[in-house]
């Protein structure tokens, strides 16, 4: 039994963001020689609640088989269909400084079929390189047609706050539907874009909230 | 009237990090020469709903004044009270690579209290240095008593996954009591101390979930 085409406004934001994490414990449980899992082992994996991940499943249909449990294999599957990721995304890097390079280090994002295939920079020496470390590099002004010939989704916006808006304006006139903002900027899409906002400021005001309550 | 010190097991975490936006915008909404907004006001600069917004300062009381509004700069002070960044929080940065050299350049952590007061690293040269950016630099092996002389609450830990949980532990070894873990490594803690996860590929499958479902 697989995840149905479902609704997004279904599906709370919390459960979507469950998933990701769901899906690396499977992974560990599956490299320890678990095939049939419960949601009693998950949860420990996971450091969460059996009753809450049987929720967070019930939004795409019911997998377990009572009295056995899940198949990893099959859970996996389906939970990558649900998120999307059962297809490689190609991503646009915008802006190579620290963080830009960070991004590049890590396979984090490529493990998880997000492939930064394009780099586009302002600094004229980085452009003259013209590819790092085997990525294409490209001007600023080459977004639209680049963005079209490699057939990109999503542009991740690493540069400077002051030029980040511009750039996103950029983007989406370049035909790019999805759009992870990593600076502190206060972006706008219009309908049919999605855009997420990385800040680790709001991460750690929930540890100082929870540091201060408890 | 202001925030009185409530459960954080009341508060949806959801409604946590929705706070640290609408101070931003309430930011923004002062800078424009607003002193009294209403929530129709915050939730059009915010991009959400007023009613979202009138929920989720119910949480922690109530601040508007009917047929007037909310008075900016209360509002602020009620939401940096709730959030416990009415203090600063002293930081220490493990791992001096691409990442921790992003957060070292920029100050939106400093803007909203988070202060990064030492940097601990293994790379003996930069060890031998002794400061980066004019901020204490110390090897790892001194985790504990500079921790404790220099009266650090959270850790940020950006060293490569394959070191972090051995840090987790040093740090907590140390006293520190909240941990922002920025490498995709799975950290366990602690009751009393709390860890929050940084990672992007959650946010880009957030993205590809919504760009495949709409």
């Amino acid at each position: 039994m697989g995840f149905k085409k479902v609704s997004r406004m279904k599906i709370p934001d919390a459960t979507i963001r469950r998933l990701s994490p769901y899906d690396r414990c499977l992974e560990e449980l599956k490299k320890s020689g678990n095939n049939v899992v419960s949601s009693s082992d998950i949860a420990r994996k996971c450091g969460t609640n059996p009753a809450q991940i049987r929720k967070d499943f019930a939004y795409f249909g019911e997998f377990g088989v009572r009295g056995v449990g899940y198949y990893v294999e099959n859970l996996q599957k389906d939970i990558k269909m649900a998120l999307g990721i059962n297809r490689p995304w190609m991503c646009a890097l915008v802006g190579a400084g620290n963080l830009g390079f960070a991004l590049l280090g890590t396979d984090s994002l490529a493990k998880r079929g997000f492939k930064i295939s394009v780099i586009f920079e302002n600094d004229p020496i980085l452009v003259e390189m013209g590819s790092f470390q085997g990525i294409p590099l490209f001007g600023m002004d080459e977004m639209a047609q680049v963005i079209s010939d490699f057939g990109i989704h999503i542009g991740l916006i690493a540069v400077n706050p002051e030029t980040a808006l511009k750039v996103s304006h950029s983007l989406i006139d370049a035909g790019i539907k999805g759009i992870l903002n990593f600076t502190p900027a206060t972006l706008k899409v219009p309908p049919g874009v999605v855009l997420k906002n990385v800040d680790f400021a709001i991460d750690l005001e929930g540890i100082a909230f929870q540091l201060s309550n408890q």
